[in-house]
C-alpha cells in the first residue's frame, strides 16, 4: 500500500518530520539517544542535535537525558515526548485519507518497473 | 501558517517527494534540468538522476530532453509531467487539511522561541 510521510515546517521555523519522530520512537524503545541513534545508522551527535532541537521547538521538553558515564547516561521521553510521537503519527493519517483522491491517480499512474535505486528522496 | 510536505512511497517502492516536486517545477520555469538544478543547488548529476528516476516510475516520462551540445540541449515537461505536479500538489493539500486537527494541537504547544538551525529535517 501506498505510505506518506509528513514534514511539518511550522512558522517559527521549527520543522518536525519522519526522521525526528522515528528517533524519539527509538529513544523510548531503547532509553539511550545512543542507541536510537544507532538503530537508525544515525551518528550520536547528530542523534543528539536532532533531539535537542526537538526540545527547543515546544513548550515542554520531549526527552529527559542524564549525561553519560562511560555506557552513556540513558534517555527517556516525557508524557509530552509521547503526546508528540501520537500527534505526528495522527497527522500522518490524517494526511493520508486526506490526499486519497490524488493518491490514488497517482498509483494508476505507475509504471510496472521499479525504478533504480537512485530514486532516494532525500528532500533537497 | 504552517505548512507541510508530504513524501510519497509507492508500493513498487519508487518515492515521489519535495524535491522532485519542485525540479520538475524548475525545469518547466527554465527548459533545462542544469539550470532547474542550479536553481535548487543541486549537482546536475544529481538532478539528471531524479528526472531518471521520475520518467522510470510512471507509465509515462514526465521530462524530455534533448541530449546537448555545450550548452545542455534543453528540456520540458510533457503533459504527464505538468499532471504530476498538479497531482502531487493536490494530495499536499488534501494532506494538509487532512491532518489540520493534530497539526493544531503540535501548534499549541510550540514554544516560543525558533529552534537552533542545526534543525534540519532531512529525513533520516
Amino acid at each position: 500500500m501506498t505510505r506518506v510521510s509528513l514534514r511539518i515546517d511550522f512558522d517559527n521555523g521549527a520543522q518536525f518530520g519522519p526522521g525526528k519522530a522515528r528517533l524519539l520512537e527509538e529513544i523510548g524503545r531503547h532509553g539511550s539517544i545512543a542507541a536510537a541513534g544507532r538503530a537508525l545508522g544515525m551518528s550520536y551527535r547528530r542523534a543528539w542535535m536532532l533531539v535537542d532541537a526537538v526540545n527547543q521547538t515546544f513548550r515542554q521538553p520531549a526527552v529527559l537525558s542524564r549525561p553519560g558515564g562511560s555506557k552513556g547516561g540513558g534517555a527517556a521521553l516525557t508524557p509530552w515526548g509521547l503526546e508528540l510521537i501520537r500527534l505526528y503519527r495522527a497527522a500522518e493519517a490524517g494526511a493520508l485519507s486526506g490526499s486519497g483522491s490524488a493518491l490514488s491517480e497517482l498509483e494508476r499512474n505507475l509504471g510496472d518497473a521499479a525504478p533504480p535505486p537512485a530514486d532516494a528522496e532525500t528532500g533537497e
